[in-house]
């Protein structure tokens, strides 16, 4: 066996919540491709066979035996190449659960065997232990063709040491004689995710002595955008191998065997790049090709094909929101339209169809104006007749412009984005049915100061090739023009204060009484917004799903009551 | 010590979220009227000074230390008497988590000692194990003052019996000496919860051969209602004492101690009322009563006093909706607004006035006409001139209602109560943005059958005092009238049909192959039932907090993804 090594192939899929026969052919693609080139193993993601997170259609009667059979038909391809594949499996006893997540060989042609999750994550937008039991088995496992035993440790279980749990599945695998660490993941994506998951696959390989395979899910599942970034990690802490982010593929890695000086038989790895070695896109090109990747999975995996729609106001949210939408769908699916009203500028107007051609979409006029004066006839006589409503009048001008896009959607069957940003929604700076109406919030997790950053970086060819951006939509200060004068310096402290204390309060979990308020930004303000943030969260409760870009997103990981009291 | 007796207070409190200092005062004024009264302990809801759920809340870095604060405070009112109350207190080691749920012992002005909860309900609406380790210590606790030791169980640690849990607390506390379970809970209400938890309780008593006292909370937060309902069980099963549903109180339970042929003590009761003894209120009235508190703590507990406003159409659901508002808030605090539109029927105006009037609550007419026709202009412009723009022109007019009642809730700082009810939220037969605006979904959870059945109730002293609801109403055949001669069993199948279907997806957990046609109902309309439900969950997103009144509410209870293929 000298000289001798295990050819593994790392299949990077972008499989679709509930699509069990179709992520089962993306599986057998997989294996066909890994078997013609010559590999022993092919592994697939964590519960590649529903899709992740497959949330409760797990506790339909028949999803499971649903997956099972997909499960029993993939077991053919493995006539030609074994298979390590995420799945749901039953247990044995159905206490606690009747179902674990599991890693499951297939080889010859059957089930051979599975080894299941033991630390079940349930935090944030996790909720495994809501529906699986943890593994009891962690022992390695022995496959037909593969000389040496196999650690699997489906995701989580790669991550003991961030968090408190009481068992480190990977040290009792590395003890029980596994010379290889299998990770099948479906590790969600947030800005800056890739490096931080090579950084502690690194130090697990190293504490453990043993490589590491770690083969991720790619693609958008409603709120969550999977990045792929399937890596080979070497016992050394080195990278083997590092598989693109946001794009399906399939890699292959040969893990030389050797015999050591006790005579037994391990993994020899040549040495691999240093982790400062593997560069990973900018933060702002993640965030770009991560939000892209978001969209284009939600219109593709719901077969929406005539695309969006989006209200153009001038502004940088909507540009923004436009750009990223033609990168995901293409410039001939996206459709924008200009509302202006009764307050708006004219440079508005000139932006946003400035805005279209320069990106290549149509942009339609539709003025807001002839509703909104019916509208006040109709306040005159429900509320008497004022010259100014006030904040009534500031959201119906948003309400007509909702109404508006809704009836585009519903004539041409288009799916409206939401422009709004995390800042915004944050403080409830927006509309409710007004400017929040769609079905996606493509920047509702990206905070003020990071929208400008990818409107700059979508201009980042602009000598070539012209802005993508106009100009004066970046430059010009925010307004949401809904009355004279309006402009968002006034109605809120200056985003870089802002954002400063909501990250505090939401990626840092802060109390209202820990917030330090950043230079410039008095205790008075820091806490107004914190109450402001805390008082909108009936808001956030009707907002489409927002794209999660971070470590505390506005969605299912960020669980609060509308109706509290706690003000510490 | 023959002829001694336990005296011990059950305090039904109805707490706050987050109001930690308020929902002190409660449990020591409830402490206060105990001691009064003699009892040697009063025994306090699950989380009581948090409020339950207290969701991710937990998770702020100040909430526990403030917790613990105002429960050392409380500490100060077992002066007088022993308190077991339930609390968040910190683990001894952090793994798992560092918290537990605890009931906590206050006795001689300081904290005694705790146990903790076992079982950590993550299903449904419950996610204990997001947050809090499971309890290490099974043990029975001694309060000086009390003859007999107590067995501590957290809500759920006396559910064993309906999961497959791997641990029976009340078993472990019994064998180890516990003379009495004592078991503060925070049990959410779904109609016919209280017996169902009687018979749970009985039997739990019967198993364990001890009295059980089961102490719940009351009131609405958020979703979730609270029933109360709180009870001492015998051990041989009988009823010893139950107090109300949907309202606080106090009671007193004397529990003789006597001693048995081997020496040892225990507890003697007198015999009890058999569980079909106790009479809870009708089905219709629990509903009734439980939506008109989950009302009424919503306003509350947010300090709204303005109150409601509701868009009348002078058809069930609205009337339903009304009559609901008016008992819990009162009259002067619920508005209502008429808005007739094109398609609108005269009956449908006289039947929304003739509401307000029986109910004594303001009703105002605005007519949508002008807004559409300018709307229908616009329409032109963009989409072409048409006589009928389909499901378009259908949905403008519900969303002009809907920015009306927005423009009334800006104005009087009202909220909005929508009115759908769970047939059309499920098959999506409503307008997003349109009739589905609003704070609080109140019938969202009530399928179409039960709002008939709520509407009669409310008429049931009709002959003393007159109808609440006009008769018309109850008895004409429902319609959305958005477009000519259009009538709900044009659209869709028949409630009983449709209902049926849909229990047996939501509540019942079927696939769609499960689905069993009921009587009068092909497959194919069964499917397709099926198939609207799944297709729908984007726009159940996007509404209203809906009160909880089964087994299966849409909510934080129901996690299904948006986008997903599965069809099986």
């Amino acid at each position: 066996m000298l000289g001798a090594a295990m050819k593994i192939a790392l299949a990077q899929i972008n499989p679709t919540v509930g699509d069990l026969a179709g992520n089962r052919r993306l599986a057998e693609e997989a294996a066909s491709r890994a078997a013609d080139a010559g590999a022993d193993l092919v592994v697939l993601p964590e519960l590649a066979l529903t899709g992740y997170p497959p949330m409760d259609l797990l506790e339909r009667d028949r999803f499971v035996d649903d997956q099972l059979a997909e499960l029993d038909e993939l077991a053919k391809a493995s006539q030609r190449i074994a298979i390590v594949v995420g799945a749901v499996v039953r247990t044995a006893d159905a206490r606690p659960k009747s179902i674990e997540n599991a890693a499951v060989v297939l080889a010859a042609g059957r089930r051979l065997t599975h080894r299941s999750k033991t630390l079940l994550p349930t935090y944030d937008v996790f909720d495994e232990q809501r529906y699986f039991a943890n593994a009891k088995d962690r022992t390695p496992v022995e496959i037909p063709g593969l000389e040496l035993p196999l650690g699997l440790a489906v995701c989580e279980d790669t991550w003991f040491q961030t968090r408190p749990y009481p068992v480190d599945p990977v040290a009792e695998l590395a003890a029980g004689g596994a010379a290889l660490i299998v990770n099948p993941s479906a590790s969600p994506w947030h800005v800056g995710k890739a490096r931080e998951r090579r950084a502690l696959l690194a130090d697990v390989a190293k504490r453990s002595g043993r490589p590491v395979v770690f083969v991720n899910q790619v693609g958008g599942n409603d709120e969550l955008v999977f990045d792929g970034g399937s890596c080979v990690i070497g016992a050394d802490g080195t990278v083997q191998l590092a598989m693109p982010l946001f794009e399906p593929g399939l890699a292959i890695v040969e893990l030389p065997t050797r015999r050591g000086g006790d005579g037994t038989l391990g993994l020899a790895l040549g040495a691999g790049r240093a982790l400062a070695d593997v560069v990973d896109p900018s933060d702002v090109e993640q965030l770009e090709r991560g939000l892209v990747l978001g969209i284009r999975d939600y219109f593709l995996k719901q077969n929406l094909p005539p695309g969006a729609v989006i209200g153009l106001s001038g502004g940088i949210d909507s540009a923004v929101t436009a750009h990223l939408a033609v990168e995901a769908l293409g410039a001939d699916r996206v459709v924008g339209i200009a509302m202006p009203g009764p307050f708006s500028t004219d440079h508005s107007i000139e932006d946003a169809f400035e805005l279209g051609r320069q990106l290549g979409i149509h942009v339609r006029r539709a003025d807001i104006g002839p509703v909104y004066d019916v509208y006040r006839q109709l306040f005159a006589k429900l509320f008497g007749a004022r010259d100014d409503y006030g904040l009534t009048q500031q959201n119906i001008q948003s309400r007509i412009r909702g109404a508006i896009l809704m009836a585009c959607s519903n004539e041409e069957n288009r799916l409206v984005l939401a422009t709004g940003n995390k800042s915004e929604l944050s403080v409830g700076y927006c509309t409710l049915y007004g400017d929040t109406v769609g079905g996606l919030a493509v920047l509702g997790d990206v905070y003020k100061r990071d929208v400008y950053a990818l409107a700059r970086h979508a201009n980042r060819h602009a000598k070539e090739r012209g802005e993508r951006i106009p100009l004066r939509t970046i430059e010009k200060p925010p307004s949401a023009e809904l009355a004279a004068d309006q402009f968002d310096q006034n109605d809120l402290p200056p985003y870089d204060i802002l954002d400063d204390v909501l990250s505090q309060a939401i990626e840092g979990g802060k109390s209202r009484a820990s917030i330090v308020p950043p230079p410039g930004c008095s205790d008075e303000v820091a806490q107004a917004i914190f109450r402001r943030l805390d008082r909108n969260e009936y808001k956030r409760r009707q907002t489409p799903l927002v794209l999660r870009t971070s470590e505390k997103a506005f969605g299912g990981g960020r669980r609060l009551p509308i109706v509290h009291r706690y003000t510490g």
